[in-house]
């Protein structure tokens, strides 16, 4: 029996239609449009692809999208000075730096200066502290954040269930482990974090009632990994060369999607899983944040 | 065979008199005696003796002590003033509000009110955001911080090493696991967190390498729970009634002690385990902010 393939792709669709109309009640009775800046430093490919992606999600949500294009050279005091505004003006209510930053910036400092009010990513210290303490006032970043709320929206079980996590990563890998094994709805999960040190990877990973896969190593995870009935969340986007392609390449997840899904109950895509989620998520943030500024 | 027993009284001596002889060399090289600021609101008596042990343990190391003891009455504006002056005084180095406050007092409000940089029990979501990633910055919490350094210090590896702790708290489990996971040094281990919500609690606790008990309850870790040749990290701090003893009850930590202590391979003792660890590392945290305003 093959597996359930979870449809990110429309459930974003459908997540995004409640955002809009949700804009559209703004809108109309607080005078408020959601408003997302993206900063784009320099001429990586897939940034600007990512970028222009999430500007094109913003208009069909009616959100203002603002799009700023830096040139490699860009130094770090111009990028903070340009921050300090976006933090100043208020008809952003987000502010999107597209990392990774070029070299000569410390990306530290300037995922620091945006104002952690307007941090729709998710990625302030506050914000990830506040995730760390289960509260509510601020934004949980946005690719766990689409897991979450992927899981809830597809009536996957978490509570007492085992989540294995594949990776560790900052942005995947420790937020999600947190996420899923808070006291709370959506929760409430036993989470097992491995990554390239662990021993026998491949036992740790078998005993997943869920698996998060987010190592960025293509199709890493292979069928006899994963236990049967097991759902399986892909969260890697890797590029391999294919010659069949124009591009040259396709784009695979960290999972050997053909042959795991003969053996999961339900399993995300690469692309159209996670991808979509997480910018759905990025726009639900936006929402959250201009909700906040309603007097 | 017995396991070792982990003898954190001990090697928090030792720490605290290095801390002694890093802080004779600040005061002698900058002029800067280490201060760190106790708050107690009410009449809570197991807080009264934590704050007393803290105080105690500042004086021995020979930092600057003050103990702030406010009656249960207080209100959260004069909580909230006296944070502000504290976080002014140059004298003082580290605030530490002894937790539970008063009902009437919301929590995450004077937690948020004291400066980062003046957190030395990092439970401020500035200083948690940045152990999530992993910065250098910040000042860990001290009970987590108290395993890490005894395992390390009594030369237990964890890189590969399969760590399940028992408990999600805020204050233990959630940081230990980030703390754990981390690649670095002393840390580097698969990480599972379980709880009251686990399945099978038993068979994950059994797969443990090393297992960390932080879940409050009295002697919860029993002999057939632990893998033979487990290290047993006991964070739990029970009162049990007795009625042999003047007080009328003796303090047991979450591991039945005297027969897990036949299975494991290493074991920490409670009183004289990780309690003493804790102080020590909200010393050194106190160091460690004082040292940061050598101009």
């Amino acid at each position: 029996m093959t597996a359930r393939i979870l449809d990110g792709k429309a459930l974003a669709q459908t997540i995004q239609e409640e955002i809009a109309r949700a804009a559209r009640e703004l809108k109309e009775k607080h005078n408020i449009t959601p408003g997302l800046a993206t900063i784009l430093v320099g001429d990586d490919p897939a940034s600007h692809i990512y970028v222009k992606n999430k500007g094109r999600a913003c208009e069909k949500v009616g959100f203002f999208s603002k799009s700023i294009i830096l040139p490699q050279i860009t130094s770090q005091q111009y990028l903070t000075e340009l921050i300090g505004e976006l933090n100043a003006n208020p008809a952003i209510h987000g502010i999107l730096v597209q990392l990774p930053l070029p070299q000569h910036i410390d990306e530290n400092s300037i995922i620091n200066a945006v104002h952690p009010e307007k941090d729709v990513d998710g990625f302030h210290p506050v914000n990830l502290g506040k995730m760390v303490l289960g509260r509510e006032d601020y934004f949980l970043p946005c690719t766990p954040f689409g897991i979450q709320m992927l899981l809830a929206r597809s009536g996957i079980e978490t509570q007492g269930r085992h989540v294995v996590i594949v990776g560790r990563s900052n942005t995947v890998g420790k937020p999600t482990a947190i996420i899923l094994m808070q006291k709370a709805a959506g929760a409430d999960a036993t989470v097992t974090v491995c990554h390239s040190r662990t021993k026998d990877l491949p036992a740790i990973i078998r005993q997943g009632d869920i698996v998060i896969a987010a190592i960025g190593r293509a199709e890493f995870i292979k069928a006899d990994m994963v236990k049967p009935g097991a759902v399986v969340i892909d969260v890697g986007i890797n590029r391999i060369e294919d010659f069949t392609k124009k591009s040259g390449y396709t784009i695979v997840g960290d999972v050997e999607f053909e042959k795991v899904k003969e053996v999961a109950s339900a399993i995300t895509p690469v692309p159209g899983g996670i991808g979509p989620m997480t910018i759905a998520m990025l726009l639900f943030n936006t929402l959250k944040a201009a909700k906040k500024t309603i007097i």
